[in-house]
């Protein structure tokens, strides 16, 4: 389980006044970028030296409640799957400091050569990071 | 079927240098208000003057091929389905001018309240526009 | 003379419910690329194919009312100055169908190459492309 | 002097693959936010439970040197003028642990009642928290 938590920001609302569907993505992916921060360089260095990155192919997301401005996200992440050159995450998000799921996300990204825009397998240095965070065997779908 | 086109801004690219996911998601929700676009007053009329809005609460999306600065996305949209407040998009994304997609979305919103942050029932003229875009009996899954 | 109209998005808008002041930039920028979308393979080609940029070195904004979902923006592009290899857009943002002025903006960019990141002079087609919009001699500061 | 630091985030960039240049101004209101974090409830109880904000009259920008993915945004924040409702912040740029300006900024906003939308004087509170922040006799513009 690997948790990241962010503060809605002040223009991540829209005019219903709560935060736009795509944007929770994003926190997503920032979810997911501060997973890889622990590589060598940092995520940055994965994208920019080594000419990685992780496109993403498939998502599911259940939105059950919206989040507003004030709000802190807070996403807890799995890997649900490793594949070889692919992983699936499960982020469940709410908020901190109060009961209740706010969406359920199911990702599934593709570790990826940027300049053949082609699938390569997972470097053995990425693949360390994600398996400490499959879930228990009690746990996930 | 209802087609809407807009070109990739120069600032929706991401350090991999493809449109970054979310974004794709921005276009589409584009694209329901461009549709909605044709109720008295305007979308912003909807969401301003009679408090409704129409939150996602279900998202999938396959991503296929990736879009670049310079694409122009040309997006195909499907109501697949109306219920009493509720109505599933089917999304087909491509590029202008050439073949081939880049991703394919089903998209589930509820016309809500926004005061309450309840569902309420289609009104008559929201369903009016929904309705000349059910697929042709051919059509769609 | 250079028109530019956009409706305000949907989510452009912040918790103050106006307009977040950084998207009104963004909007100038959309009205300049706009502008050379006339250059051979639009802008997308002047910034993959030829490797030319025009970063903002300077900027001066006067935000005068707000801008609210439901508005639609109108841009007034002049250029200013022509310099060897930069040139300054004085922008007059208002509302189509509206007086009164959103914001005034003075935006300074420089032709760059990209690979080097350093100025370069104007290429003739691109100068081109500025010249037309000069102000009348009755104009502008 | 206020600090406040951030990563450039994977979708910060642009097609010419530095920080498109609204986004600094992002990362500024990001910075006066955090600046007034300790208000009562937070800056978000600022605005929707008081219904005050602080829209932006005025912004002078000079960009000196780009930023790009990897980067650590590190911005120092003075308080360099406090009217009756207003204030003037200059905000320097750089990169954490690197010397060298990215940007200088400055920003005059308005303290403001979001539903007559007018300004109003500073509450005791807010102006508390801008006092500390002004610069010593040797510093400023």
């Amino acid at each position: 389980l690997f948790i990241y938590e962010r503060p809605v920001a002040f223009h991540d609302v829209d005019a219903a006044r709560i935060v736009f569907f795509p944007t929770i993505l994003v926190y997503c992916h920032e979810a997911i970028a501060a997973l890889f921060a622990g590589a060598p360089g940092g995520y940055a260095a994965v994208v920019l030296e080594r000419g990685l990155g992780l496109p993403t192919v498939h998502i599911e997301v259940d939105f059950k409640a919206p989040l507003r401005f004030g709000d802190v996200t807070r996403i807890e992440l799995d890997v649900a799957r490793i594949g070889e050159s692919s992983c699936t995450f499960v982020l469940r998000i709410g908020k901190t400091g109060e009961d209740g799921q706010v969406a359920r996300v199911r990702l599934t990204c593709v570790c990826t050569n940027l300049s053949a825009f082609c699938s390569v397998p997972w470097p053995e240095d990425l693949r360390r990071i994600l398996e400490p965070h499959r879930p228990t065997p009690s746990g996930l779908d």
